[in-house]
């Protein structure tokens, strides 16, 4: 398993000499075992400072056990820890929001402001291999184009996952194998809720015929995402060439793209991510109209051009 | 249901008119509803001609019993039917290949020279929506790149899929509704196991979260396949360009496209779809050496080019 982690850090540079790494801590066994690698190959990393950082989401009632928890463990590793709380299941609910997604921005935003006032570089996350192929199930099942299908990168920004290229097997086995302790997390809501079924319902029955699911997942993807770059480029290039003032585009620059491109320019322009709708006002290349984009704006033919407007 | 035939045959104009088509008819649920639809479309489909085309794999105990089935059903409705039979398993066992391969294989000859001899222009195979989704995942699974995930097409040389939009629930619906009789194949081996546990075990799943998920599938498709369709024009453009005389490649022209149109190149030109191999080779395009492609085949990079080679 540790080969992996250097080996994803030789291929991909993941985190550069000398860097401060505030690593997102659940106490779970995977963000145990990010911990614990990241220690063994300290030298190997040539870190300059490691700090863990544990959100308190105060959902279960475990919640408060699990901040102990990260406490000691910090505390027996000699490693400085930040802790954050927040009643989220009270912030959903106010916000009339989906519990998941605001547990995760609620975390994400502690661990941002964290890692600003205490001048880290970098945060790093325990995200593995298993959790990409989940990652990636789960954006295909909901109707995702190509980027769904890439899931996530070993790197995003200022979060870096040095057990990208590990699956859950090989953490859990390093876990027991170094005799490591770490919290059970049952929680079991929303889109966890689905996350699970995918890990314990969909993906062992894929295993049954490709024990290196994982792998395989991987390549995958790599293919993807490098196809995914020539597209992308393709559609920049159209956008650049097709924006006018004021935001509005060009259509008769956007028509003469093929179509796949076309739909790309629409959704890096408009923002919107629904298939049919960015069909919809793809239809507006052609002729006419307007289409309602939700949020308050809609895409509106004028003459020459493809606009967005505020409605009311 | 019916609906989704027409709107297929109108979007993509799969069968042209005054087509005679050869209905590969196995008497199970979806070919019994497949002729249904073609009786009751005849006029829209102003076809010249339908006939059936059954073969028996001699593989189970039903066998016999299907073809009767199968014989009887088209003298109720009166249409001339083809038969054929062949002993599959024992052609599998002799051959060493692999049970459900062979019988694709043997069932597909059979239906191409009925074709050819009786002078029908296209075959009509029953495949539907579901099945693309179970395609898709198993291509994802076993590992491939997009076009694994693109499944197959509504027409494909001569063979056209008119319930390519219909779902399996829709198809079961339409069966009882009308009360159309069929038999049930209750084969379980090799890849056909693998697709049983996808179908019976992941795809419940899958709906729980998503109950259009076949649909959703065909827009992914859609997207991806325009996609798809915009590199390969690319790499087609690059194989041209670097194909000298003797079927070599100029290394230095595949070597200034991007890596994802590099990998699109050399698997055209070497017919390699292992994605690991192909990246072997594609190093062959930066230093020598060579690379065993199996089927008595190598790649070799002599001076500025890249060949495939016999080898003893």
């Amino acid at each position: 398993m540790i080969r992996k982690v250097i080996r994803l850090q030789k291929e991909e540079g993941i985190i550069p000499e000398g860097s401060s790494l505030l690593i997102a801590f659940s106490g779970g066994v995977d963000s145990v075992v990010l911990v614990d690698v990241i220690l063994e190959l300290k030298d190997f990393f040539r870190l300059k400072r490691i700090a863990l950082a544990h959100f308190n989401h105060m959902i279960r009632d475990e919640a408060f056990r699990d901040e102990w928890f990260c406490k000691r463990f910090a505390k027996e590793r000699g490693l400085e820890i930040f802790t954050g709380r927040e009643d989220v299941r009270s912030r959903a609910r106010e916000e009339k929001r989906n519990l998941e997604e605001t547990a995760r921005d609620l975390r994400y935003a502690f661990l941002r402001r964290t890692k600003e006032e205490q001048n880290f570089d970098l945060i790093a996350t325990a995200h593995h291999l298993s959790d990409l192929v989940e990652t990636t199930l789960i954006w295909m099942v909901r109707g995702a184009g190509i980027e769904g299908l890439l899931g996530f990168d070993p790197k995003e920004g200022d979060v870096v996952r040095p057990l990208y290229r590990v699956s859950k097997e090989e953490i859990t086995e390093y876990a027991k194998a170094k005799g490591l302790r770490w919290v059970e997390d049952k929680t079991n809501y929303d889109l966890r809720f689905f996350r699970n079924r995918i890990r314990h319902r969909v993906v062992p029955v894929l295993k049954e015929v490709n024990r290196n699911l994982e792998e395989t997942f991987f390549r995958m993807r790599r293919i993807l995402k490098d196809e995914d770059e020539i597209l992308r480029s393709m559609a920049e290039r159209v956008l650049v060439e097709a924006r006018v003032e004021g935001g509005c585009l060009t259509a008769e620059v956007v028509r003469k793209a093929p179509v796949a491109i076309q739909r790309r320019v629409i959704r890096e322009w408009s923002g919107v991510r629904n298939l049919s709708k960015i069909d919809q006002i793809r239809c507006l290349l052609f002729r006419g109209g307007e289409v309602i984009l939700g949020n308050g704006l809609k895409a509106v033919r004028k003459g020459p051009l493809l606009c967005l407007k505020k409605f009311s």
